[in-house]
């Protein structure tokens, strides 16, 4: 079965309202197996939204209108439906009780614009809302199911559990979308893409999505058939994907985070960290401490911005940022070290780097970032790199890298070339 | 001019993505006075794309296409486009060269998906992009012109402000809508809607949005016309907002955010600020330092996560944390006052408290918080909270308080009560 969710009001075209409700709808239609195939979002006009409709009761079985029911005069998605299909609307007496009604246990006679909000296209099947005063609607038009339903979240939530859902389910197979995903550090989307091609072959394009964040890559396998067939199939689909990327995964639940991966190699290992960082300015420090129960591996972590602050909190000699300079492989292993040292810690992150705009020197680009770990018998891990973007991604990116290394030092896996 | 706004991925159909880029080319459209027509979401089927683009390309005079521009074979917002009128593709050298260029900026070769991305639509005119690998391209159908966009918010804004800008600067008769924000931390939506209630009355209650975060409201004032009347309206409205909400108003300009305001305070006092962070984790540190130029004030800061740190680091006694709590008055106020003086800075900010959702205690619930701020004379400011919500929210809000506490001590104005 193929879907599409149309969200209608001016508003919605503005430049602070987001469509959110096509979010609750797409995890409804998805747990019954039906693909969405388009979301759109139309303003209050009858003329575009009818002949949205028209087109799109062609193209798919089932429509979910939402908005545009109320009782103001710019409320046209009635009228727009009618037209659409070729009806007319008509005044429900039991409808308009029922709303009449609703004013009453409130103490206060109906307004008279809601009277509209009774008016039904010919030939739909009325579905009752019991939390607000606009109730949705059924229209079939040939092998296509369009149904009406207020915009108000909580309205659109009550009758879709009540009116839409059970519709679903009667026409339901068993059948159903389930994804499950695969979480990347540092490696680009090309060099993923080169990696999992066999799988496209072996699956089908259309099972695999990769979605990249700078850094960060999600690889998303899917599978539809009934419950059985779906876990065989993503379970088969998901050790061939772990096996063509190799380490790079680091997580494959969408809960985990690379934050709380490295957390529970910390925890499973009763093994603690520290952190000293320049030019992430307690960024790395910041994301491992977003894990719940983070106090039990996270010591502390000190965020030397000057260099001053570098000698007198961890140690790093001054004659040493002098000689190599603040942002140098030298100064990174420092402050890993001292890091290590002054908390205590199993392990050390040190980040040092130019986050721009400005910093640049000859030589140092902005984005010059050098990352250290050091480990328990003095071992130490460096990586230099140049990151691009601006100040907010090279510092993410630092971030990123550094916990990803602190993973493979864990897991006692070779650093990234 | 009419415009419509596509965008392209069978991610955003998913149940956890939401097409937020729509937002961003809604307020430049608005404020070259075009008129959004309609949203789309569609997936990545050639197909689909193509007939939607040419029934759009006979409706609009513009379309923004974002998405699809990728290396990946589901990348196919190109052939699409192609597909919709009848143009072929072509492999463009000079896109080619710069995408091998990039690649080898940054020390990799390219990886061959990546060769797609220089292919052009028949007649299109390229749009380079200088935040990523996938060039633009505006193509032009009778009177619509049709610009293909990466999906990378940061790309898209990038070739946005480079490309579409210029467009449609070059079209505009000086119309359209303006808006200008205030932002106002740690007064709640209702606070604020109390306030300004009489400029609903004064300037109409449609020329007015508040938009809520946790601990920020930002108060939008919209008018319409041409640039003349538009600033004059906006200057008094603005006036009277501000006059209205007081000095929890930290900022009127987009661009600004709490700690920017902030670190642009301690500049121009030639002030100096470090942290002494726990249940934040360095959140306060982090945001301190997101704005460029801020190590000129920020000198460090110290994340002391354990007991053990808080005292070795910032010289916050271990009696007085047996006696009064690490999550306490006195331990904020140490907190404060250690990373005041161990960085040498003017103004220290001290944080401690239950993020959760461990950690409670009989008569400390999650949420509960102690701010500091101590400044040159030794003074400091205290303030405690509960805030409501989950570990992130709640460490949010801490560092928005903190934040704003001392930007009430550089104005010199009474704490909040």
């Amino acid at each position: 079965m193929k879907a599409a969710v149309v969200a209608v009001g001016t508003e919605l075209l503005g430049v602070d309202r987001l469509d959110t409700n096509s979010l609750y709808l797409t995890r409804i239609l998805e747990s019954y197996g039906v693909e969405l195939r388009r979301k759109a979002v139309l303003g209050d006009d009858e003329q575009e939204i009818a002949s949205e409709l028209a087109r799109l009761a062609a193209e798919v079985d089932l429509v979910l209108v939402s908005g545009g029911l109320g009782p103001t005069s710019d409320d046209v998605t009635r009228e727009a439906t009618a037209r659409a299909f070729g009806r007319t609307l008509r005044l429900d007496e039991g409808a308009l009780a029922a709303i009449v009604a609703r004013f009453r246990r409130f103490g206060v006679a109906m307004p008279a614009p809601n009277r509209k909000q009774a008016e039904v296209v010919d030939g739909a099947t009325l579905l009752p809302n019991a939390r607000g005063t606009a109730p949705g609607q059924l229209v079939t038009h040939g092998r296509c199911a369009v149904f009406l339903l207020p915009g108000v979240p909580d309205e659109l939530k009550g009758l879709t559990e009540a009116a839409i859902v059970p519709w679903l389910r009667a026409r339901w197979d068993g059948s159903g979308i389930e994804r499950r995903v695969l979480k990347i550090a540092c490696v680009p989307e090309s060099g993923v893409e080169e990696r999992i091609g066999p799988a496209y072959a072996e699956f089908g394009r259309e099972a695999i999505t990769v979605l990249a964040k700078p850094s960060e890559i999600h690889v998303y396998a899917s599978a539809a058939g009934d419950a059985a067939a779906r876990t065989e199939r993503l379970d088969r689909m998901q050790a061939r994907l772990r096996e063509l990327i190799g380490d790079p995964v680091f997580a494959d639940r969408d809960e985990e985070s690379l934050e709380s991966v490295v957390g529970g190699l910390l925890a499973a290992r009763r093994a603690t960290v520290a952190t000293g960082e320049s030019c992430t300015g307690g960024l790395v420090a910041e994301r491992l401490t977003r894990v719940p129960g983070s106090s039990a591996y996270f010591l502390g972590g000190a965020v030397a911005y000057s260099n001053q602050a570098k000698t007198s909190l961890l140690g790093v000699a001054a004659e040493l940022i002098a000689r190599e300079g603040a942002v140098s492989e030298s100064t990174a292993a420092a402050l890993a070290r001292g890091a290590r040292e002054r908390f205590g810690a199993t392990w050390g992150i040190g980040v040092t780097g130019i986050a721009g705009p400005d910093g640049a020197t000859p030589g140092k680009p902005v984005g010059t970032v050098h990352l250290a770990i050091a480990g328990e018998d003095g071992s130490l891990t460096h990586r230099a790199a140049v990151y691009p973007g601006d100040r907010e991604r090279v510092r993410w990116q630092s971030s990123q890298w550094a916990l990803d290394m602190l993973r493979r030092r864990l897991l006692g896996i070779g650093a990234r070339a």
